[in-house]
């Protein structure tokens, strides 16, 4: 028996059981594997994966689905699961959505044939989530800042999403913001928006700052840039792995550095599961 | 003898003007011609063509260049002057620079031989348009509406360049502000920067508006939307002809209606002439 | 028969028109007197004053009442009507409201014992007509400032309650705000709101501004601040007569100076009146 | 020999400590004691009270100068000082700022004569102050919301200068603000500012919200306030000892409450030293 109005929730870390908390306040049923060690509400019910198999139709994976390839991602869970076609068969004939499900593929050939959705990919959900990051980067800054934002001398090192969102709350707490780009247009919008305009290549060239959050994922503040730098400044690296900063050249001239890994989970990891769900149900009415 | 110091400036509205003079304010030779029902500051020269010709390594023409595609978009000049390959040839070997140029193509061979460049089609010149474009749209909204934008309920229909100038000035002026987008993307951004988000075909379904702000070229106000709006409503649109309302309708609903055209030039000429300037600055660097 | 439902308004301008009308459109009953050069909506009633009188327990007198101290100050009126006894006596036991009432009480002993409410005293008057004042402001700038208020350098002299909105309206637009104060506290409020502090005796020592916009009711930009100003520094006085600018002493250095009387009356005349409208309901309920 | 360019700073937390090395940094020298168990920067010199009351012109009492009316308020000192006649004579004929210096005058009648100021009373000192306690309230939030500000429903009840500043930053992030006030003219502020206004005895009447920040020093939330409240409502009380919340009655109803005393020292120290110092400068320009 499939119960139309069920959810199958599985593996993942806070976000993903936020996910499923929040799910189930939205009224439906929810059935949640790999929970061992992170204390649920009661409203979700946790399920072998058997049992989320026979009795859901839409079924969320994890984000990432797989960070070796091999098995889950659930580092709550008990009981280690191996990618295979086993596990592909439990799936079959269901609605799966999940973050990253490329490495998916080669897990199972039955993969190919079935309703695999990433909403990673997706535009929207990256947006919130760049927002949900750019947040968790001011609340870092203003955990190891001994100052105050509101005052100080802000610049953001890229104008992508997460550039974006950081500099608008930035400057909506009164910060004195700067924000690198390369492309003119982008330069553009930089001014229009209220914030000083920088040349990615003319950074920390004259200006001095109390705060720098890197967003660019490449290596920016490189040994010569850091070169330019007050000791004082605090520098926040948001670029994944392996980041946009020499830390170690940061480390000898005794700049304080943040790579701010996991963000938004960390921070705000309801919001992170509100945001894939969001995403989850805007694509189920598409 | 040439002057690499010298730029002509030729034809165009109050922006080409503005243009001149700004360009001679930074310290150049400017030598002008179409300008004989304008009155000039003194330090832009007034020129024959032949003589802007020979003086100038860098030529501006004007924004568009040809309304007709015939003669020069010329509205300050005594004289007609008709393109054609004797106007061509006095541009030969000089670095040209121009809005919407395509027209000029089919008027001489010469053309094709040439260093034409168009500004209009740069990225960082439309965003900068676009946000004094915004404001001029602004200024008409606080112009005709009798009560305050400051506490007022706008609607701004799309989330383009001029869109997000719009709604990020409204809000900044104390406006309670919705933003209709179709993509996903989009209402989410929307949502991020404080705005409320409305589907685009679910505009105006719930909600009334004291100021409509239309963006979108479409006609997004058919008589079925406008039958929506409170009669009181203010409809300002910003769609080049036709637009994106039913004119026609709204006059007979009696719904006030602004068809705001030829933005920035009108509301803020000066601004729009240091935008091409800057922009053509920009293009020579480069 | 006294109506309870009923106002009366009497004479003024258009904001005491557009008051009647927004109390009719309340659902309430209300006559008028005075506005026989302004058309009404037909939802207010035309009236004279006897009529007033005898249906209308709340009266609303103009604002301000009386210029001259001797007659009502109804411009729309086609006749004239002189502050005296008689005038007073038909105001007897009724509920009266006006703005800046002081002077019609040497009008007529009656008033003495009536009760007469002044809104103009108000302090949540006050800051609502500031608000729209300062919106007034932004609209004067821009349609006399040829390029766009975003991206211009404003400065703000005095931060009374005018001086705080406009600096916030201006910031929210994309302008660089500097404010002027003399009181400390009033400096550091705005460094914390992100605009740039400047204490009132070093104000143009050393920054230009494009627009200038004075709110204190002193001699602020006597001859000799303003030969310290970029001759096109465009300067908004919004100070009462006689206001705060040597205007011939501008005009003689080429500075364009508008003197932003009757605000908000004029740019946003139906704000002004729904401003007093509210300000007399929450005197009612106290 | 007194150095008119020493400073003495006695005592006091982490702020003290911050204030002295900035002033040392502004290139003063600086004289500390009592700070045996905290680190400073070797720019300040540690000294015995005899030696900075013969070195230094200018003493920096703590913040508040005591606690109990009879020691000097110094956390990280190894000795505790009595206040008495010999602690006051040391302090004679100089300069001496404190904090909160009130009780000071019953430890000894030599303060009667002599020269202390109290930069706690400052207007200037308080504007700052709140603003960095604001900031420290929204780090605090963001810290134990698992959401995110930026599209959250927040409440700042009372409008005095931590709700001015707080509501401030709060849309700043992206935040739907309400803003509850008693009197009329800050209601209006409040709808000016772009907040949604509440009188104060008819707040969470209606309206849910997330987080919820009391500045009112009163007991606002008692239980039957409380009682309206949702479960997952995070109260942040920022009123100083007792408190405006029924602690005990939101605990037995769930809700998460956090009583955020001493800010800004906790979350800002330096930030809170540089106020003091900033404060102290302008006091001894006056």
């Amino acid at each position: 028996m499939i119960n139309i109005n069920s959810f199958g929730v599985i593996g993942g870390d806070r976000r993903q059981a936020a996910l499923a908390e929040s799910i189930a306040k939205d009224g439906y049923s929810v059935y949640a594997w790999g929970f061992d060690h992170l204390p649920l509400e009661e409203s979700v019910q946790q399920a072998t994966l058997e049992e989320i198999s026979e009795k859901c139709m839409v079924i969320i994976l994890p984000l990432p689905v797989t960070a070796d390839g091999r098995t889950l991602n659930a580092p709550y869970a008990e009981e280690e699961i191996v990618l295979d076609d086993s596990f592909a068969a439990l799936m079959r004939h269901r609605e799966v959505y999940g973050g990253q499900v490329a490495k998916l593929f080669s897990t199972s050939e039955y993969w190919n044939a079935m309703d695999v959705n990433d909403y990673f990919t997706r535009e929207d959900f990256t947006v919130r989530n760049a927002a949900a990051t750019a947040e968790g980067a001011v609340e870092i800054a203003m955990r190891e800042y001994d100052r105050t934002i509101c005052g100080s001398r802000c610049l953001v090192a890229g104008f992508g999403r997460i550039g974006k969102a950081l500099a608008w709350m930035l400057r909506g707490l009164g910060a004195s913001v700067t924000v690198s780009a390369r492309k003119p247009a982008d330069l553009a919008w930089i001014d229009v928006y209220g914030y000083t305009p920088v040349k990615s290549d003319e950074i920390c060239l004259r200006e001095k700052y109390d705060i720098i959050f890197n967003t660019v994922p490449a290596m920016v503040f490189s040994d010569k840039t850091l070169n330019r730098l007050d000791p004082s400044t605090l520098l926040i690296d948001l670029a994944s792995m392996p980041g946009g900063v020499d830390f170690d050249a940061a480390r000898e001239r005794g700049i304080r550095t943040v790579h701010a890994l996991s963000l938004p989970g960390k921070t705000a990891p309801r919001a992170a599961g509100e945001i894939i769900k969001n995403t989850i149900y805007t694509m189920m009415e598409e």
